[in-house]
Formats: C-alpha cells, structure tokens, sequence
C-alpha cells in the first residue's frame, strides 16, 4: 500500500493555482491525508535551488544549467517529501512536476524529451505520477488570462512570448495523447466550479480505491 | 586554431594550489595568453552553485542532487569561459575538472563512471582537456598533509573520511590508466621545485607547438 501521487500540469494562465486549492480540499474531505507541495521546489533545498531559477541575474541560465537545476531541485523533493509521503500511505498532490520540464525544456526549448527523461531517471529514479491533470486552453486564451492577472509583471519563465507559450500547450498535448492513462487532459474553459467537476472526474477511480 | 584546455586534479593535500600558480607562471612565461579558473565555479552563475553545494545546509544534498548541481555549473563555466577563451587561442588552466566528478561522485560515491559522463555530454558537450595532469600522493600521506594543513578545519567534501580520500586517488589512477595519452599521474612527492619540473616534462609537448 502506498499513497497515490497526483500532480497538476498547464501553462500560464489556465488556472492551476485556483484548481490546486479546490483538489486539495476535494481530496481531504474524501478523507485521504494529503501533502501539498510544488515544484520547482518542495523541501528547503529545492526552494534554494527554485530561487536561484527563477531570479534571472545577469545573463541568466543558458538552458542546459537550467535543465540541470531543475533535476538537481526535483531529486531532493523526490527523495526527501514526496517518496516519503508515498510510503506513508499519504496523499501527494504537486503543482508541476516532470511533465513541465518535458514540455518547456525538452519540447519548448527542443532539448529533446528522451534527454530530459534521462536526466529524471538519474535523479529521482525515473517517478511519475499515478494521474498528472493537464488545464488545458487554447493559447490564446491562457495568455490573454495570464496578462490580466500578471499585469505586466511576471518571472522569467513565465515571461517568455506567445508562440513559447503555444509551444508548452501543444507539448502538454502530444504526452498526454503518449501517455493517455496517466496523463489526462482536462478542458480549463468555463467556470471555477465546472472545472473543478471535470478534474475530479478523472481521479474518481483512485479516489474510490 | 585554439588555445590548449589544462585541467590539474588531485585528492586534498597534494599541493595543487602551489602547483597551479608554478604553471600560470611557467605558461605565461612561455608565451601563451592564459586564463586561469577553478571548478565546481569559475563564472559567475556557476560561483553561485558553488556556495550552494559547498555549504551544507541542514541534511545536505543528496549525492545525485550533489552531481546534478556540479553539471549545471560546469555547463554555465564551459558555455561562458572555457570555449569562449578557447576560440580566442587563450590557453585555460583550471583547477579540476570533469575528472573531479568522475573520481568524486563516480567511482568514490559509486554513481558510475558512465552516468556522470552522460551528465558532462548533456551539459557541456562532453568536453574533455587536452591534457589533464594528476597529482598523485599515496593517500596516507595526502591525508597527513591535509590534516596539517586544515588543523581541524575542512569543507564538506575535504572533510571526509580516510577510506573516501584512498578511493578518489585510486580512481585517478583508474583513469589515467583508461586514458594514458590524456590523463597523466605526475608523482607528488618531494619539493614544490621538484613537482613543478614533472609536471612541465607533460605539457612540454603542448608549449612547443
């Protein structure tokens, strides 16, 4: 017996932080413990490791330290809360995890998804999600979204322009239709609550175990 | 044409911060144009995750947190410095290597020689010296001079225990004997005078062209 791992997927703009919050009490009320982290970061060394990401001194990270980093962040939250949690029969639900650096790095950024998946089986052993929920939008949508609430303001991933952002939905697409069972994409138009309904949808099954 | 990589290597107290200075001066004497630099660091980004991975916070890292971290600064110091210097005809001589990972996190730790390999050709293209001179010192007296030299005081990686220091020099010695014409085992012991003169007997072919 061990805990199920959830983890929540998307670009800007879709939503996630909302869905995050409404999953989490969804999964308590049905009465599963439940640790709620994210990445990049999760444990104190991973979050030194985020700050370092995502503040962008000087000529900031060429992509392939920033790959490194964040493998180097997702070894320490595997292996120091997440597999723990697991093994303690806990609930995990993580605001991204490997599927966003398929997507961004490996995809978005041509890395090459087999490099970035060779980097996560060096560092936490290969772990995937039991469910991985993708929000997803068409592009235009998530960053019409995504201006509204940043204003103008935003870090530097998120920064990045709209056809780097139409690159990340279609990524998330393409492993979803890879990987269907796991990877389940979730229609993120509509309301709060009717999207709520749609992701629960698709972890009724573990839910019920 | 491009200007010779050197990398020094060598368990702690072997005198490779005395040998480092002999050879800038010896090189620079001889006429070549000479950047002198160090690992894990080297630029600025990469100094960063220096401090990161040096100062031992709380747990730790783990060991493949640890090696993850050492690529992603490597990568940030050859894309920045190292090739950059290189294409000028600049010399480099730097103070370790990607033969630290190897002897360190790959045979001494037991990650392997291939896994940290991989990680090198993912974020620095594999690059390797054109000629790596390895200090070598029987691990008992290397250990001595250490401890003479610290009095007590040592960092997370020169504070660890004597077993650890006899398999990282005999890693060295593994890879030389793996790469002969590249990886030279210059023997340590005697006078500073004395170790600088061998270590030139093995870059004399390189000052001469």
């Amino acid at each position: 017996m061990r805990g199920c791992f959830i983890s929540v997927e998307g670009g800007e703009g879709v939503g996630k932080s909302t869905q995050m919050k409404a999953l989490a009490a969804a999964i308590t009320a049905a009465g599963k413990q439940l640790v709620v982290t994210r990445e990049p970061g999760g444990t104190p060394g991973a979050e030194t490791i985020r700050n370092l990401v995502l503040s962008a001194e000087g000529e900031g990270w060429t992509s392939h330290s920033e790959a490194l980093l964040f493998a180097a962040a997702r070894a320490d939250h595997v292996r120091r809360l997440i597999l723990p949690a697991l093994e303690q029969e806990k609930w995990v639900l993580c605001d991204r995890f490997i599927d966003s650096s398929r997507a961004y790095q490996g995809f978005a950024l041509g890395m090459g998804d087999a490099e970035i998946m060779a980097l996560h089986a060096f560092g936490s052993g290969g772990l995937l999600p039991d469910r991985t929920l993708v929000l997803d939008l068409p592009p235009d949508e998530a960053t019409r979204r995504a201006l509204v609430r940043d204003a103008g303001q935003s870090d530097r991933i998120g920064g990045r322009d709209n056809s780097f952002h139409m690159a990340v939905c279609a990524a998330f697409r393409q492993i979803s239709s890879q990987e269907p069972d796991r990877v389940r994409l979730v229609d993120a138009s509509g309301s709060a609550e009717i999207v709520t309904a749609r992701l629960l949808d698709q972890l009724q099954d573990l839910l019920d175990q």
